[in-house]
């Protein structure tokens, strides 16, 4: 199979033998050394402010969506959210949940924020904002140097979701004024699902040791603790962070993140490029489009785009990504992340081009 | 490096084979298909009452001892939490974050629980009971028929952490009368760490039903809901939920779990036996002892059990398992679980005896 999806996406040969590993026991001042390293180049790549800290959160991309709102924001809050898709959906619904008063930017799935949504929010005592960096049901990206400007000329904590867009998409925490952002192993890393990893800038670090949350799993500032000595206050993922720990050095060692933002924009630029003249149209404009991933729309009448995913998948052994709820049968989406050779690409767009043959596109 | 911690254990090679492969995306009936014959396997091996579930926790043990508490108990219950040793303290601590009403059975660290202990427990309106199979940080093996028998004969709801003593030891949630109980990926099942996996039964759905916690990712209606199309609500651990998958298949064809708790038993009393004339006391006595691990103490005065960890690490690589807090200096453990040959534990007895002929032990 062919992995075109947004998570998991196709690992590289380096990552996949270390797979085959056995996994070290952790509590040694090996793993704790691998541990700082690893909190240091990810710290770099967000392009973070100095004593900057990491959070290795054993779980989803959820669970530090969840953690970040249980930890950097309380019932004296008062949010923005954008919610421009399934994951600013789930950031509503965690505000929500935990009782953090907020405000919904809704926008029409497919379509940025511009300055004109954020107009009414200047002066009117904001705290925090919450957002994606691209949003991956709908592939929008979104101006994150307009919401990072805004978000300082207020004095708001911004707290970006890039799980799938960081390394796809230029990101820079200094640059946009950003407090705290996520990413998860299973998207542009290309590791395992598993583990997802919170960078926190001064700001974010006090919230949390401030608000203190009543949770046991979710108590960062532990978490903060114990990583001062490179370690995680519960069993992580120990296998997923060795190969975190090596995928970062190729990273380094290979142009940076700089280089895997070109290399993210070539695949886009030329799976985009290729599709032109095939039945689909693009859900949200080239412009605002992340790297990370195209969300297309079958332009034919009567054509499901759920059963295009199934056909792809049963007939020509590719995994493209379905799309969930409303946008289920309207929409899928091809991404862009992972080990994916412009080979694979084309084996694609072919099989798209046989469908169109048979008249099922 | 030879591994005779409790976590993250020895795998054998089908899983480490199985590591190395691409991870597939999982929003489809095939991988829905696999979850659900996961959920039947691990009902049948915990012995589950028909109708029973399982929730999948992409987290450590922790993350599933936190999601009980969370989802099987709110302020209006009374429940008796036995703490004898790190892990039951743990009990204790979630206890006391959620706020649920609790009595503390305090045991000297490494002694069983008795009748006795219980006896001031009957007939006085307790509603949750809160246990480990296996107490990891002492290797003591809770004489669960004694629990069972007390809950049931009370109405207690018995939640039983066995994160560590699932296959090795005897468990049996018919039997015992046990509501729900945990086990994790890293512990007998010899899988990588990151995932944990609950057992309910009928009783267990309809408290987590009612209580609906306010929290996301650890909402379990939404997982059992999700879970009866074979599915998690957030991106779960797939490489290992697969690895899973084929290690259930083998324990089946292998004589079940029964099989498996002999296997354990056998390398417990070959260990034990081995090591009679070494000078160690047993921290729990014989007949307490979990097939799980062993807690020893090393008799010399003057030895530090911390130090023998890091010798017996770094100059005959091997990892034995030390404590932590009160009992670092005293205690140290070696595991029973994972994939361990005879072979194995005769080098880790030679490097005890020449420990022992350099003076060091």
């Amino acid at each position: 199979m062919i992995n075109f999806t947004v998570g998991p996406v196709q690992m590289d040969e380096e990552t996949r033998e270390l797979g085959k590993e056995q996994i070290p026991y952790f509590r040694t001042p090996e793993f704790s050394s691998i541990m700082k390293e690893n909190e240091k180049l990810l710290c770099n790549f967000f392009d973070a402010p100095e004593n900057s800290r990491v959070i290795f959160m054993t779980g989803s991309g959820t669970a530090s969506m969840e953690g970040g709102i249980m930890n950097f924001f309380n019932k004296d809050d008062k949010v923005i959210v954008v919610n421009g898709g399934s994951f600013g959906h789930r950031l509503v619904q965690l505000c929500e949940i935990h009782e953090i008063p907020f405000t919904e930017i809704k926008l029409d799935y497919g379509t940025p924020l511009t300055k004109e949504n954020l107009a009414q929010f200047e002066n009117v005592g904001y705290t925090g904002f919450l957002v994606q960096l691209c949003e991956t049901s709908t592939g929008v990206l979104y101006d994150m140097e307009l919401i990072g400007d805004f978000c300082n000329r207020n004095g708001i904590f911004l707290f970006v979701d890039a799980v799938s867009g960081f390394m796809a998409d230029k990101f820079s925490m200094k640059k946009m004024h950003v407090n705290a952002a996520i990413t998860g192993s299973q998207k542009a890393l290309a590791l395992p699902p598993s583990m997802s990893f919170t960078v926190l800038d001064k700001k974010a670090i006090e919230r949390c040791n401030i608000i203190n949350v009543k949770n046991l799993y979710f108590n960062y500032p532990t978490y903060l603790k114990d990583g001062e000595r490179g370690q995680t206050p519960f069993t992580p993922a120990v296998g997923t962070l060795l190969q975190l720990n090596a995928k970062l050095k190729r990273i380094e060692e290979t142009g940076g993140i700089e280089n895997q933002n070109k290399l993210a924009k070539a695949r886009a630029d030329y799976f985009r490029n290729a599709i032109k003249d095939l039945p689909f149209a693009l859900f949200s404009k080239g412009k605002d489009s992340s790297n990370c991933v195209t969300a297309l729309c079958p332009t034919k009448s009567g054509v499901n785009a759920h059963k295009i995913f199934e056909i792809i998948k049963d007939e020509y052994g590719i995994w493209i990504c379905p799309n969930g709820g409303d946008m289920a049968e309207k929409v899928f989406r091809v991404g862009h992340i992972g080990s994916i050779s412009k080979e694979e690409i084309n084996t694609l767009i072919e099989a798209f081009k046989d469908l169109v043959k048979r008249g099922i596109l």
